[in-house]
């Protein structure tokens, strides 16, 4: 299939496979001759029952998600986890953040609120993730978010903790684009809207041994233990989301990218993509990436243009030459090309061939 | 347009206008030349601030809306509102609920989290909202159900409370079907998924005044001041749903029926839909709907076969002719038709053609 569509490197809500939104589109007034859209589905009915059972069945497999974890669709995004999860895990008592970035400063913030909160280590304006971690023995448990989408900083491997705490891993932004080690981690979340689908959707992963624990004043419809006895379905689902997701996972699984499959294609591609990208940014004087290369995002992507009185006229340039949503977050500035699942290796080409020309007509 | 699709009278998620989901299929790829579906757009890019910026609007213009009352669009559904509404607005001090059905039993339940709740009434196994409520001078607010779903109970008029405590109107399963006497409501909720469009999509209409109560422990990403002061966008907002709920509102807007228009013509349409529908369960003896006639739901409508070993035979026939989803919900039994907004007048002609010629071959 050839396409006229623009690259789009939103960093979230993100692009999504064209063969996933023409499908969508195509059973958009009948799924699968039930003479319904999704959208209209009653989730109790065996049409969506059908639907989340496949979507499940196909992430489970992708990742290679063990029996004792159960993946919960909730709602609420990153941020609502921020509190969902000391709600459900904290007990009330300590919990320790390591700061890699803005999302998971915002974490330990919302924390505060339900837990005795402890910055185990801290960034800062730095661009290296921190070895040296202060754990406290009696943590409910430690959370770290495994990429920083505005600060494009990733772990290349999941900590490994020893003193017995669980590792709460925020993985919204770099989820199903790489394999999981599960042995490292007790909970993982991740809002749908940058490798999976529509916004409004959020994935939980939680250990079996780690349901229960919620305090009184969880919400009911935010506590796993309620929501993993009811099949996702104690509330409505986001249906429609999570049909989207489905066709995502099915996509992945269906990949074949430099002799492999499935998700071990996806995470080659990006593992390609992101060398060409950062390749691209550390040969110029013109462009730079100021994250430690042991923990550059595969993902997202921030730069900037040494002359910053550049910034938007390359903007605009870059539109008009098909290439979307380039600008930095307003709290770091400069450029960021988030290059998530979807986005082909044809996309960061023609990125990597704009910056090449636009440093040659203002360079 | 004219269409061979059956008639679809989910409880929700439930049937959505036919043009509504040809736009939706027609804009996947490429919504207004943006080269983006909507699904992937960034929900601070001005292309979805101009969708967004419509549907509030739209949505507004619909039920005359006062200036003093802000539009949220959130997440987690009417069960989740069922939490937040008391994290916001109970102080932790007294709320009265009036039970009038399952849904108002489940909200009286999760407000026992955070508050001294008091049952004010309660219709229990009757068919009739009682009139006779106790309440409470100093509560923080009283909350009532207007339209019961499961129960098919729904308020023809909204209570006057003269005590001074808010009114808060679970409005899930009736909201744009009839207009709202603003005057009377403190704070009104609903799912989107029987009216306005996919699940997943929760809006609330809350008085300025209200603003500001919440208890600590609210999440942010759920204080209703926060959401208000970030136009909800403090979290990702479920921007595909506001998209698909943006062109619900534009479709009731353009409605003309009975010489009436918007709003008018929709509620005019439901009026004489339930008309008709219980105008032949009445006139049957064969069929029979329990809810006293001063309360029975333009939406939802509950009925049994006097002979109950019929009901699996009537279900199947009636999926044979084009009429889905009749089963009647599991905690009461029987049938239910839910005949939203989107179902059309031609939707409840049919059930009733078919309800005369099932009794005609089995009574």
């Amino acid at each position: 299939m050839t396409s006229a569509r623009p690259f789009n490197f939103s960093a979230g809500p993100a692009v999504l496979p064209e063969p996933v939104l023409h499908q969508v589109a195509a059973e958009m007034l009948d799924w699968h001759g039930s003479g319904m859209s999704v959208m209209e589905m009653s989730h109790r009915g065996k049409e969506f029952g059908s639907i989340l059972e496949a979507a499940e069945r196909d992430l489970r497999e992708l990742l290679a998600v063990p029996a004792n974890f159960r993946v919960l669709f909730m709602q609420g995004g990153g941020l609502g986890e921020n509190a969902i999860v000391p709600l459900n895990l904290s007990r009330g008592s300590k919990v320790d953040v390591v700061v890699t970035g803005s999302w998971s400063r915002k974490s330990a913030a919302e924390a505060r609120r339900y837990a005795d909160v402890q910055i185990a280590a801290d960034i800062g304006k730095g661009h290296k993730i921190p070895t040296d971690w202060a754990l406290r023995d009696d943590a409910a448990y430690v959370h770290v978010c495994t990429n920083e989408t505005i600060d494009g900083v990733e772990f290349h491997e999941l900590p490994q903790l020893t003193h017995g705490a669980p590792l709460v891993a925020d993985v919204s932004s770099h989820v199903l684009s790489r394999p999981i080690d599960w042995s490292r981690v007790g909970l993982a979340f991740g809002g749908a809207q940058k490798n999976i689908g529509p916004a409004g959707l959020t994935l939980v992963f939680v250990r079996d041994d780690l349901l229960g624990r919620a305090l009184d004043i969880c919400p009911s419809a935010f506590n796993y233990e309620t929501v993993a006895a009811n099949q996702s379905m104690f509330n409505t689902p986001p249906t429609f989301a999570i049909y989207v997701a489905g066709l995502v996972f099915q996509w992945i699984k269906g990949l074949d990218y430099a002799g492999k499959q499935g998700l071990a294609a996806i995470e080659q591609r990006n593992i390609d993509k992101a060398a060409l990208l950062y390749g691209a940014l550390d040969a110029s004087g013109f462009y730079e990436n100021r994250v430690d290369a042991s923990c550059r995002s595969r993902m997202n992507v921030p730069f900037f243009l040494k002359d910053e009185k550049l910034n938007d006229v390359f903007l605009a340039e870059a539109k008009a030459a098909g290439l979307l949503q380039l600008k930095g977050h307003k709290s770091v500035g400069g450029m960021r090309a988030s290059i998530y699942n979807a986005m082909p290796l044809e996309g960061v080409q023609a990125l990597v061939g704009f910056l090449k020309a636009f440093e040659a007509r203002h360079g």
